[in-house]
């Protein structure tokens, strides 16, 4: 793999001790390339940063409205949760509305992220259910197209018709041919894409109308608008998903995905973003992201998120501040 | 900072998902450079790599002997450990030797890394001490040196007394002049060195008899030889340093340093090996080193440590595995 530029750095006096390269595609609803650093071409797994598309034959096909899912359930179906109460009680409303339960589901189960959630179902001696998953939302969704089609239960077989209709969405709004894809930590097929298809999607979903005709534009609307009224939803507290949607609410959405994926979508700026650190670190990838929103215009370079996530001190064991994490200089210049 | 060659690879079904690019001197005592990958002349932190270059004064000053430490507390002083019973007992006992107690530290405090240990001390509703701090037993080697030498009680101080001896011992075993540091995770200060530096120290430890002379030697040997002879107190239960001079069990050491920084000391290849990732991941350094110690004979490739942090499989929520992480095969080549 040829190395990327440097979009992060991580200083310790007056060491640069760690860097973080990474690759960036900024486009537009048609397609062009607006802005690149490393290979804007380069394939990558999008993760969990792709959960909007992977939402669209839900509300597409017809299926949110026939089981009356809200905005709340549409930005649950594109969170990567931290299992609070306030996901998980959706998740189960939203399977009891189907008639199914938590074994319906094939995301597998992992103790909550909510510090709270995790030592509340500890203390009664209960362990983790499926809809802790941080990606039970998603799953919900798909189980709401595969009672929608009537498909069998396993649901995250590639070939299942509800994967295949992911993977159908996947190339058209990303415009191009999937040509490979692998199992994600949720078990669902995860579709590789370049940066700049990945791009190109979170431009249509910025200017739906420019970017998808009828019942497409209409559903990538719901989804994203969805998203932003929901950030809370989509992640939870302490994540940067909802600090950075909270400290722009503009209605531009932000979106991760495991080894370091990032993507923005900026409706004012008709502008998609999707990101990728080389070596998978989070903290890269927020820096990132966070640098790319302030160069867009989309956050303030002197809001509390901005520094959180791009420009903050490093605290030792006494809190003395021994080094400083932050976004490159290219990603300003 | 130039890019250095990939020493690790994660892989997600057919995607090369994450890399993990780093640098790497391997030397002799005499300080011949034998082979490098990356910028062996690079100037990293060390970190907790140099904990047996930081208790060199604490054997050479004989301040070991007048408290009358065992190959234990040696093995402590160069250890960072997980906080377990056996740990922080020990550290607990070195300090009451030394009519001191926790508030002496200068560590900071944290909470256990060790699991049970962590448990024990919230089911108690008691609050973390300095000696769970992972680097308390080099902490407890400063106090000793301090009340050989009769300091002030502000042991980390750059131009203390117990750093000034700690700067000079670098120096020398690294043959090179520190021209800049920068301020540890446990508040004493690091000095910056090259690869190439810190690897020939490591080839120092590895042949004290070559490399050093007089009480040096012999104070290097016994450093070496605690930490081989104790690894569960050098890291802990589930650690890769541990694990891997449990498999290994040849006298040869290895140690691990914050920001993905790995060393260690062959004695029967009498070779020294400094590494750092670039990215700062341990899942890099963990994979790097321990395909150094196959391609060096120390370990052998059979063995389950060197598949578990080499080349092991990466599983999902379903124990499905979807991924795998490997050293690149530069290193075996």
């Amino acid at each position: 793999m040829e190395a990327s530029p440097v979009l992060a750095e991580v200083w310790r006096g007056p060491v640069l001790e760690s860097v973080h390269r990474g690759a960036v595609a900024i486009c537009r609803p048609d397609g062009e390339l607006v802005e690149a650093w490393g290979e804007p071409g380069r394939v990558i797994l999008p993760r969990s940063s792709c959960k909007m598309i992977q939402a669209l034959p839900l509300v597409e096909s017809g299926a949110a409205d026939r089981y009356g899912l809200t905005a709340e359930h549409l930005a649950l179906a594109c969170a990567s949760h931290q299992g609070a109460t306030i996901h998980t009680a959706l998740a189960r409303d939203w399977l009891a509305t189907l008639g199914l339960g938590d074994g319906d589901l094939r995301c597998g189960a992992h103790a909550p992220y909510d510090t709270a959630a995790r030592r509340a179902l500890r203390n009664r001696g209960e362990h983790p259910c499926q809809v802790h998953n941080n990606c039970s939302g998603k799953h919900c969704g798909f189980l709401t197209v595969n009672a929608h089609l009537g498909g069998d239960a396993e649901y995250v077989d590639p070939d299942h018709p509800v994967q295949r209709a992911v993977r159908a969405a996947t190339e058209e709004v990303c415009d191009e041919t999937v040509t490979a894809f692998a199992i994600d930590g949720c078990s669902a097929p995860n579709f590789a894409v370049t940066l700049k298809g990945l791009a190109t999607a979170m431009a249509r979903f910025a200017r739906p109308a420019e970017g998808f005709r009828g019942i497409r534009a209409q559903a990538a609307t719901r989804l994203r608008d969805a998203m932003a009224a929901h950030p809370e939803l989509v992640a939870g507290e302490g994540r940067a998903c909802t600090a950075l949607m909270r400290a722009m609410n503009n209605g531009t959405v932000v979106k991760t995905g495991a080894e370091a994926v990032f993507v923005g979508i900026l409706p004012e700026q008709g502008l998609g973003i999707a990101l990728k650190i080389d070596d998978g670190a989070t903290r890269g990838s927020e820096a990132a992201i966070a640098a790319l929103l302030v160069r867009h215009g989309a956050l303030d370079a002197h809001s509390p998120a901005f520094r959180a996530y791009a420009d903050h001190p490093i605290e030792n064991r006494r809190h003395i501040v021994h080094g400083h994490l932050r976004a490159a200089e290219t990603l300003f210049d």
